[in-house]
């Protein structure tokens, strides 16, 4: 894929309109990691947007979430210094989930590991499948 | 990956309440196509399961969606064909968003097309990214 190129506000408000939203205003969003070749990876996390999240992600190039619990913009790696910048924002048939191709620097899960989805079925146990490669204390100080 | 091994009833109840629903009882379940390495490969779709679709996807290694239109499980492919063999099942950090490595017979959305997330920005204008691969009359005939 070519590097993203931030939309204009219009283009941006257009593809958030676009977008169906719940009741309480948000859409699901996907992060996968882009790879070199222009292919998804590893899917990182999915969080929610608002329309204001999807305007910011598409105009900055920089993803934003809407956080439920916070009830507020998540500039993901505000805190944390993980950012991902957004290579490819699609949508789908049902125009109610987004799927991004981004960039992950470090790790996506808010525990260390690189992405959200560590637990599965092994040997007929609910074990963790990935490693925490980050500290909390590295994460978050 | 191995070949997935169905779970018995009872691990497949552990799992279904480990996991959080919404208000009205469904989950997020993101379906991406497994590949030979065992790494997961395109995004193919996203839908919602409830503590049944869980269970029944769990135990038979046929994924189970549960239809929010029709208000009952879907079994994808009942119609079309277009079946999701489960590779392997997975849940994230907090245990709200379900992702599921799966072998896609044929083509996963509704369109025809191989995903779902074929809309995206192209010079500057909303495009379909991808194409229709099996015509609505051989997929609904």
């Amino acid at each position: 894929m070519k590097p993203y190129v931030p939309a204009s506000p219009e283009l941006a408000t257009k593809i958030a309109d676009v977008l169906s939203y719940t009741a309480d205003g948000l859409v699901p969003a996907i992060a996968q990691q882009n790879l070199e070749d222009g292919n998804g990876g590893e899917v990182l996390m999915m969080a929610w947007m608002n329309k204001d999240a999807v305007v910011e992600t598409l105009t900055t190039g920089r993803v934003c979430y809407y956080s439920r619990s916070r009830s507020k913009l998540w500039r993901k790696g505000e805190t944390s210094g993980q950012v991902q910048t957004l290579v490819d924002f699609r949508w789908d048939c049902d125009q109610d989930t987004v799927l991004m191709l981004v960039d992950q620097k470090g790790v996506a899960c808010h525990t260390g590991r690189r992405n959200c989805f560590y637990n599965a079925v092994r040997d007929g146990e609910i074990k963790s499948i990935a490693k925490v490669e980050v500290s909390l204390d590295d994460l978050y100080g």
